[in-house]
């Protein structure tokens, strides 16, 4: 046995996986420490030191399941979401890459692809994604179109919801949620009294069609479990059918046996 | 092979439609820098340039396939979509007809009747719209005997919210959709503290409906995939009946043949 | 034919529903119209007119049915639906009874009994609700409670929220429909920083609860449509069942023809 | 029959239940109205007197099925609810144990387990938990790591929504619920306008998560539902299979009783 996979028996034991799991809790236990001011002066070089070494943790560990399992490392997605999140946590992080500190506990999400049942019920959620592509690509088009109307018509009526695209982009989304829509446009009709010919327009098209994107996802769970159990019952019928098929046959041979002649030409 | 036919064939050709659907978009894309103050006074000229060049080559292929295709052309109803939101757009946009600038980007939602994948999705939206008519029709009824009702009696109250009757009908389709009913219901209630039975009660019968209106599309979606599948199965069994009446019939020619004689009358 | 039969006919008459039908439209726009103090103050004597002359259409109408089907007119729940809404409009609505002059605009309820369409969708809604007596029960508990406890713990905090206990209650009707609840307690947490508990909690088991409802009366459409196919379905098995029995029991009686003698018998 | 056995009998009989009830209701009623300080000046005595009476009452109940079941009795879960509640009402209620007093409140959840349909409607609703863990799971994880994110990026900004973890994490809580979303987002986007990429795809991850999280509920009902009568389908169909096999062996000892020999054999 050599090297490389005795490595790759070591990455692959149950009790390296949870070590793993462990490292990632307390990591993610000390970057919420890191968050509180008096934490951080009392505590922080520990809490840089647990975040550096849990840091150091996840490189030796991704190397070594890199080693072990070579290129087909990257065939598997989840090795791939690994690598890439304790990747950016290698990234310099002064100057203008500040925003990428913050990012650091995207580490925590490590624990998806830790824990098979996370993995699991992740895995399921993004089955539902593709079913959805071509009404949520229908949700934009309907946003894009619903902000360069609303830009162009209340744009100097009320500038701080529809200033410009941007600001009509984001105030339309928040429509769409359902969120403070009525402040919005009461603010509107001030100044426009048939702007609300716009809104509830807008709100009946997107409510519509996000209802039925929740339905799609819905159909597609519900019709997956009954088409499984479906089969399973389609294959008792089929069985059924070659039965009687078989039965027939035997029958039909049997009648030759005793007729040894078709019907019309008994003696 | 004649004009017509040759027209036919560019305009039903995939590469046609490709080229359409990048004019579309490069139109969506310059309809949206339109909105920009500081694009329109740099690059103003251009931005109408593309539209106009966007509008010329939509009025062509229009009036191409409408040469192509003949009157049959109006039995597509998304032909008639396109010629419509064309159509539109050719109208003189100067004085009364303002707000028909706005609508100049509705052109983008020709997307859907230009892309196969949204057609299908739009066409699957509109087929859910006919089982919701009736529960549509029994909502807009309420929230017009709501609205009568709110004028009469908080009219005087809160005047900013049931003023008149196209006041209560927005307010009531506000608190429809469950957007700060609360701050409504709370500013009524200073005057008039029993006016929550009737925002409780509105909330309750309106949410109830709305619920039973979702259900009815999720049930209908869910039934059409059910039995299209059934109708596999029932087919299978159907099938299986057949075969097994056949049998019988077989095994009775056989009792003929080897007995002759019904059983009472056996040697 | 006696006058009691000649009456029967006249009011079961389609043509007469669709007179009660118009009258009931034009009633319900009167006494929108009737909201409109410009239009009170020009044509209230028309808007009174027609909504007495209505009034009359209605009295006479049930009295009719009521004197065509004797007692039995009660039997049909939307006959007392139309007899109760017509009666209340009877009621003098002078002195304490003023708010009944707003309940007149109930009327207009009365199309959902006129129109079969309406008439169907409204049963059909209503079949729901017993499945949801348990569950809505259970709400109805859980806000109690939360209310108690709201307002003992928050009485003194926030008595604009929790004053009392109809204050309570109806704040927390408020929380559990998801309006405002941030607002509610951001206030009341200004003063107990815990109370996010009491709120955090609440919102999870009525959210929980209320989507169980909704569940329920899914479920309860989609079953009941499942099963009528499911029905057809199991006939046909049954149908299947019984032709195969049959065809056994003449097999047997062919090998008692052939053989008359039992298997290990024979010669 | 000895004493146990005769107090067995007698908490076990409905009639004892139903007298539960009563006090459970009557202890409601009572709590209700302590909460109003013009009920308590007048009549404070009364109700304590109510309630003292209740407590007593459930206190010998308890008791009296502790003896007449023994340790059996906390086998039903339901029983160790209604223990613990009433042993909770039972512990002093004065210095820092001033919450539970509140708390008392909670003894009219006893309700739920008094009620046999309660019961059912509760332990439908804890069925579907087990199912949920794992996205709550999800939910919870996506919570956290959005709420670090959200101190360290916008803590500086908006103090009062990310000043420290426990603010955000209220604050995720509430965007996650949909509740003035656009308020939080609107005030941190005034010094941080990339902001919204934050909340957008915070509020798209988590609402597709709850989605999904709803979804799995419906979906294990309808499917426990739906294979409940799958189960009686299957089982006709094996019922069918077993005939017809039963049938073709029947059919294979009749050729051997015609012919006694192979088909290629025959004479």
């Amino acid at each position: 046995m050599n090297t490389r996979q005795r490595v790759r028996l070591l990455v692959d034991a149950p009790a390296f996986q949870r070590v793993i799991i462990a490292v990632i809790l307390v990591n993610a236990l000390a970057l919420g420490c890191e968050t509180s001011p008096t934490l951080m002066a009392h505590h922080g070089w520990l809490l840089h030191a647990v975040d550096r070494a849990a840091l150091a943790v996840f490189t030796v560990e991704i190397a070594a399941r890199l080693y072990a399992h070579g290129w087909r490392f990257f065939r598997d997605p989840w090795n791939c979401f690994d690598a890439v999140i304790v990747g950016v946590s290698l990234l310099p992080t002064t100057g203008t890459f500040g925003v990428l500190r913050a990012l650091r506990v995207l580490r925590v999400l490590r624990l998806i692809s830790a824990v098979p049942n996370m993995r699991r019920v992740v895995g399921a959620l993004l089955t539902a994604v593709p079913g959805m592509a071509s009404i949520a690509a229908l949700l934009v088009l309907i946003l894009y179109v619903g902000s360069v109307i609303g830009t162009k018509l209340f744009g100097h009526i009320a500038p701080e919801y529809f200033g410009d695209l941007g600001d009509s982009l984001f105030t339309l989304f928040q429509v769409m949620t359902g969120e403070a829509w009525s402040e919005v446009a009461r603010s509107v009709m001030e100044d426009e009294p048939l702007a609300w010919v716009f809104f509830v327009a807008y709100i009946a098209v997107t409510t519509f069609t996000v209802l039925n994107l929740f339905i799609a996802v819905a159909v597609s769970a519900m019709e997956s479990q009954i088409s499984e159990e479906r089969d399973d019952s389609a294959e008792t019928v089929q069985q059924l059918l070659g039965e009687v098929r078989g039965l027939r046959a035997e029958l039909r041979e049997l009648r030759a046996e005793v007729g040894g002649a078709p019907t019309s030409v008994r003696p």
